[in-house]
């Protein structure tokens, strides 16, 4: 009798003695992510909801976004930058430079092959069991007339994610419609940046917040 | 007596004898208006157009186009190509190359660029009374689902091409919106190719009676 | 014999009396002409040595150029921005952004329209008795181991312009060898900017003296 | 005693029977290397040269070329496509793509990324003890007056390679240089192809033997 309530007891404080272990985020991407660990940015805006609601024990975010990448530049460095870091989600937000750099430097990426590292990448962490959460570049330019420069190629990058989310039963935040439905509602005048973004590709304070929530949505979603 | 007699055979003659000056119209453009005037083109289906209807006398039909043109070769070349030939209509069909060769050679033309030269031109015709016509840049790729590379690029030089119309009171012969409610109707597929076009740019049999019906639709209407 | 004294008096009175025409210089070009005609610029350092030699009577020179212009842009406003003023010299000082915008923008200029547009502005101040000065685009970058990006495009239109002086038999000033001479003596470290150049393209206070001196030494060889 | 002379006849048995281990060379690159894999391509060649010294024994030549290859498409394949195939040598033959496809789709590869995708496989291949051998791109056009487009360029990512080269010691067939010294002795017509390529790029029968004679050497020099 004693013996079991000593059982007991002990096994209370162990399980209570157990270090949690957080779910560990890392939001993988670009410039536009670099910028969201900063103050303000939507991965510390994700912090804030985390801290708001006392739950600090139970989520880790990291912010892993380089300036300049494209998907192939992910592939380069997942293992230093995010394998080692052994997430349980990683969230890729990419796509934006292979679009835009095609124009800007003649440095952009073939759509066949940014399909095949995008691909390269989801595999690897399937492969360590990592959760994966996918998002359809937003803008280059927010006009709603269709008039953006790389609208189309940019509508093709975004199909071709949300197909690989498709076939692959992935979670995906479809920032491009997301976007695009907001600047219908709240960019009357048509301009091409200033609503959800500074210079027609980075988030200002709304974009941020806004990306903060879908994002925040779709991570609870898949936990 | 006699005289006057005389007088009013002379002038019955004289008129019945005037020759009717033909009303020319020069479709001015690129290589699609160059196929245009070939057989089966759809230069050629307006001048069956006006064989059919027994009118030969009334019309004069001429191309004027040149693969590869832009908007400021059509600037170049226009008083050797159009002014000699003293039409009473241009139609300007031009805009293609001007975005396509920005991916394709790097050198399209930039936008502020493509309205002061489409302004110049307008300008030299209607300093001598020619009357203009101007068209929208049908497509580069059929796809509906707004996915073709440069569809942002060519809705914007279209709009431009709308807002030179606007201003100048001309009349627009819209292909770009006119092709994409034709593909939306029936290119359910979703092809790139081959419903108005051989290659995504080029006007397969379809595509020039489609082209020969709204030109012909358009010169009548300004008659 | 007193008449013609008097007819002797009269028609030297009559010559001093003649107000001296200056020979009117306009050089046409780009950014770099633009700034040229600015303090310390190479037109405003050419005036310097007019000054300085009391010549002032002689020769007047106004630039002409306008940033971002390719060589159609001069084409378009040569009527108003060069034959309104009745110069007796034109200095034709283009090419640089025909070459540069294929890569920063997609909007260069075709090699075989360069070569045609150049010689459309050519024929167009001849048939006005104008005399003409041909330069060859100096530098994109100023690196002396040929690995300027554009550095192969460039050397083509150049020698598009130097086959252009030949067979018109016109006075060239050759910027791009004498940039490349210059930069092989002074640029031992291979830099790719600040030898005559700020920014690989636009001319530094050493840059604006070396083309003043260069396009001062051809004008007077042509009068 | 017997027992020693049977030991000793054992192992001169076992030494005759054990196999020779051939030296495995496998060509990693673009299309030039896919069609050097064909009938009279380089790799081919290579092969004949083997062949006619006797020594298949000694060597075997595998070809892991595929068209359309950049720097890092290279990356992607390398586990699949050589390390799999447990090579003594690796002879990378990469860089024309990277840098052509800048002016032909948007979609080359920046400097600092070449070099980074560059070092990379380089990394991977030196853990596993396998020797590297590096090659310059050729050309992309044959003209010897380097008006070529690309020259400056393609001298730029050159310049990269042999500088690896030299960090990590490794040997380098510096292709550009050779394709440029034979073109200065055999192209005196300055023609852009026909001389060591069909098209500018690939190579004609002569390019496959002068590439094949430099590679052989290369080969012999490291074993």
């Amino acid at each position: 009798m004693r013996l079991r309530i000593l059982a007991i007891i002990a096994s209370v404080i162990c399980v209570s003695m157990t270090p949690f272990k957080k779910t560990k985020i890392v939001f993988f991407g670009d410039s536009i992510t670099q910028q969201g660990a900063g103050k303000g940015g939507y991965i510390d805006l994700i912090q804030e909801k985390i801290n708001a609601k006392g739950i600090q024990n139970d989520w880790e975010v990291v912010g892993a976004g380089i300036g300049g990448n494209k998907v192939y530049d992910l592939y380069l460095r997942m293992d230093s930058d995010v394998l080692t870091k052994n997430p349980d989600i990683v969230v890729i937000y990419i796509g934006v430079n292979d679009v835009w750099h095609k124009v800007s430097s003649g440095t952009g990426t073939d759509p066949d092959k940014f399909e095949k590292f995008y691909n390269a990448i989801i595999k690897k962490l399937q492969q360590r069991n990592i959760s994966v959460i996918l998002c359809t570049p937003a803008v280059i330019g927010e006009k709603t007339d269709f008039t953006n420069q790389q609208d189309g190629d940019l509508n093709k990058y975004a199909a071709i994610i949300r197909s690989i989310a498709r076939q692959n039963n992935l979670f995906l935040v479809d920032l491009r419609q997301k976007f695009l439905d907001y600047n219908k509602q709240y960019n009357s005048e048509n301009k091409e940046q200033g609503i959800l973004t500074t210079d027609r590709v980075h988030l200002n304070e709304k974009g941020n917040e806004f990306v903060a929530a879908e994002m925040w949505k779709a991570i609870q979603s898949i936990k």
